[in-house]
């Protein structure tokens, strides 16, 4: 008997605005969602491979007789794994139909894993902290316009008062009066500078928009930085650019729900807040899930609020669980009702209540306060980022910088062979190294390297974001990239891209020796 | 007197569902969308420089008490001329509030110009496909779910039949069962074998759909197999990715609304169609967008689909014009109203209608022939192919990234010898160039170079800020650097430091030849 496809379910609302059965509208939707043809063109092998969407069931919904409940299944690996996709067959072209609403979903085990969820969630976020036991207070830096020394200032400010996690307002960008690199380089260091006061760890997170290229480039930079996690729009950005830089770039992400709530206006069309903000938002990767707190400046209802918050943190199979995190409008004294409504495992965004106070470090002390009366707050040491791996193994023991190097049998006057990533965790073997250029007074905005690898030694199993550019200089090696191994000779020049899982290995009887040239400001390797 | 930023404007439809005075929520909007803080916390020189949105007029509706039309401008720079920012100012945290709609969009020339518009627009596709005087015909490769070989037989028989324009459904993607690369490689061999029989040019385009990874490697894989437009639904991906697609990849890109009808289901919430589908997509690259059309499965007036049409192809800016694609659920018999409808300048898409027919190259003929109809069609020879941007981009000559650059007696596979400095104005003599690694799709910050000079030959004598690291490979040369002459031979390794002047000859009877590594960014020489 063939292996049946795993499939997952969607209940809709349907409010029936014609004459026809809610039979045919559900089929209609089955049909829409998948083959789009009409039923005369679909092949009968489709049906019995189930291609269609399936009709599970069609219920009246009580006192309203043009309202059913339907659910409808479709197969797993219609969705291609992707996102867009995913998007698409849950609600692409029935966005356009007007009687339609996304009410629950019910995913199987291999599509959330395939989507992966949260990376840090409410227990790694509280990892990275160091905070447990109450909610974790969030600002925004703001308004939009301010010289980025002032929002610099601002950031730190934040920090000083112990704020947890300090984010850019979502409409503070890459625009000229404040450009992206400039402030968060800006941003982060005076918030690393009130950290190093205060012995705790405020995070900050900068807002990531802008074309495609920007992205990428922002990312990288904000990596640099030490920057652990980012703010961003899924509907601003392209919903899986959240998935993306939560999975290549280890940031930690909070999804901010700009240009959603188109979604949510009609009762009757769209998706429930809780299946947009929740349980997608959720299974493509939020930390943190931002939404418009009920009784403030937009127009959710508290039962709303509480199921966002269901769904961001109900078991779903092994996905971590996610931070809701009400906002829109929010004030200090609003805390205790906070507090009540969403309880120790949600952060609270409160912005411009903290801004407008002539003190704005005392004004975050208070919101701290304000948390801490509820709850019992317990501090621990924030996790130490991932070192295991650092390359430059300890001192840097910085040379002179010289003319000329000179070349005498596979070492160079005036540099000193160093270990390898003396106290690594990721394994290696026979591998000693040579910084060239970069680290002994040059300004280059790389670093040249020289690696020796004895017979039978290899290096890591890592990648990173970074490129490496490596030239062979003696004997003969192998790079493994990906799936692909690559053999290198000497004056042979290999490439490794962002994010290409590579070793390098020697499998010959004399050493394999070669040049490594790397951007100077890197991010640190993790295991591949 | 200070420069005054540029603003754009924007006209919404404001529905009151509370008692405060229509004024008030035009500040509001004006506020929420720009600096997002409470009033008292803007700065008064925020409202000098003209940061939040500014109310230019209120103006009741006829016969509505409750409605009010608003214009509110904006500075053009706030939004970082990226797509991400320019709808989060127009609609991202308003979408949260459910009595506010945009029904035009007046944008000045330089915003218009940043974002560029259609890269071929009506007058482009008429140039690829030859076609002139009649409407384009557009079908659908579908249902999802038939195997590769059965797909790519329709895509054949559509161009066979004389279809201009031939698509993949939007909802096949790179499921297993037809994997993204196989299908659009036989696809598009299918139609290019049809358009060798018949002289013309029928143009592929392919769904482009997945993760951010994937959609990037999609795009090269097609303009790899010849092709030169495809489908995306810029609500799936993310809006950008239009505008990205269309500049960097050169491709013509047809927009799929899939997931944008929550914008347009309420008329007095969200946008509308016009301004969505229409002016937005434009800007961002659309040279044809897809609407569903009025009297088919969706739920657009005849009123809408007229105004879609008007704002793709009204004069705006130097923009070039997008053809309006009124789609989902046409059939043959309505291709006479369609051409009185949208006219010559239009793509007419029929999918399920020509696909129910026994034969589909003769359906598709039935439907050119029900288009030639009403219309004079001219035909002329397709312009000839264009240069893909992927590979060949720019004056740079810009080579393939490589895994391995393999080394052959002083050249690199994968890299051509150029001429150094052709047009310079510092002497020289006998140096000829390779660019290695850094202009050919890397993202490093620094350049790999390889250098020969012949005998008797020599550099430009010069300065720069920027720093050379130079590795000796063949031969032996002389730095001159500031007073000093550094001897340099294979593998030994030379800095030259900001603003050395510096120059490198070949003394000797054999050539010279050596790495030069360089920071991406850096400043041009100068004599010393």
């Amino acid at each position: 008997m063939p292996h049946k496809p795993e499939r997952f379910t969607v209940e809709y609302l349907l409010t029936i605005r014609d004459n026809r059965p809610a039979e045919e509208h559900a089929r209609d939707i089955a049909i829409e969602q998948t083959v789009e043809v009409p039923p005369d063109v679909i092949p009968q092998e489709h049906f019995e491979a189930e291609i269609p969407g399936r009709v599970e069931s069609v219920q009246p919904v009580a006192g309203r007789s043009d309202q059913f409940r339907l659910a409808i299944s479709y197969r797993c690996d219609i969705t291609a794994w992707s996102v867009p996709q995913l998007l698409n067959v849950l609600y692409g072209n029935i966005s356009l139909k007007d009687n339609i609403r996304i009410e629950s979903l019910h995913l199987p085990d291999s599509l959330l894993r395939a989507f992966g969820g949260p990376r840090y969630g409410i227990e790694g976020l509280r990892s990275l902290t160091g905070v447990y036991g109450r909610p974790l207070a969030c600002t925004a830096i703001k308004p939009m316009g301010l010289p980025t020394a002032e929002l610099a200032r601002i950031a730190g400010a934040f920090a000083a008062g112990g704020a947890d996690l300090v984010k850019d307002d979502h409409g503070i960008t890459d625009q000229a009066f404040h450009p992206f690199e400039e402030r968060v380089a800006r941003c982060q260091e005076a918030i690393e500078e009130a950290n190093a006061r205060s012995g705790r760890r405020t995070l900050y997170f900068p807002m990531i928009s802008g074309s495609v290229v920007q992205i990428e480039k922002q990312a990288r930079f904000a990596v640099r930085q030490g920057v652990r996690g980012v703010l961003l729009g899924p509907m601003l950005v392209g919903p899986d650019t959240m998935r993306y830089l939560s999975a290549e770039y280890n940031l930690a992400v909070m999804a901010h729900p700009a240009l959603t709530g188109t979604a949510f206006h009609d009762r009757e069309h769209g998706m429930s807040p809780a299946v947009l903000l929740g349980t997608l938002f959720r299974l493509i990767g939020a930390d943190v899930s931002i939404f418009p707190n009920a009784g403030g400046r937009f127009h959710f209802t508290p039962g709303e609020c509480a199921a966002i918050a269901g769904a961001l943190r109900e078991p779903l199979g092994e996905l971590a669980a996610t931070l809701p995190c009400p906002a829109g409008g929010m004030s200090l004294a609003r805390v205790p009702e906070l507090a009540a409504s969403f309880g120790p495992d949600s952060v609270f965004l409160i912005g411009g209540d903290v801004l407008r106070r002539p003190d704005i470090e005392a004004g975050t002390r208070d919101f701290m306060d304000a948390i801490r009366e509820g709850f019992g707050e317990e501090l621990a040491a924030p996790a130490e980022p991932f070192v295991s791996a650092c390359e430059w193994g300890g001192a840097e023991r910085r040379q002179t910088l010289h003319d000329l190097l000179r070349f005498d049998d596979f070492t160079w006057q005036g540099r000193q062979r160093e270990a390898y990533k003396a106290s690594g965790t990721l394994p290696f073997s026979g591998v000693s190294r040579l910084e060239l250029v970069g680290r002994h007074g040059e300004q280059t905005a790389f670093d040249v390297r020289y690696f020796e690898i004895e017979p039978g030694g290899y290096s890591s199993l890592e990648k990173h974001v970074h490129e490496h550019v490596i030239i062979g200089v003696r004997g003969r090696g192998v790079l493994s990239k990906n799936d692909r191994e690559i053999p290198i000779g000497v004056h042979d020049i290999a490439y490794v891209g962002p994010l290409d899982a590579h070793q390098l290995r020697n499998t010959r009887e004399e050493p394999f020796g070669f040049f490594c040239i790397v951007d100077r400001e890197r991010d640190r390797p993790r295991p591949a």
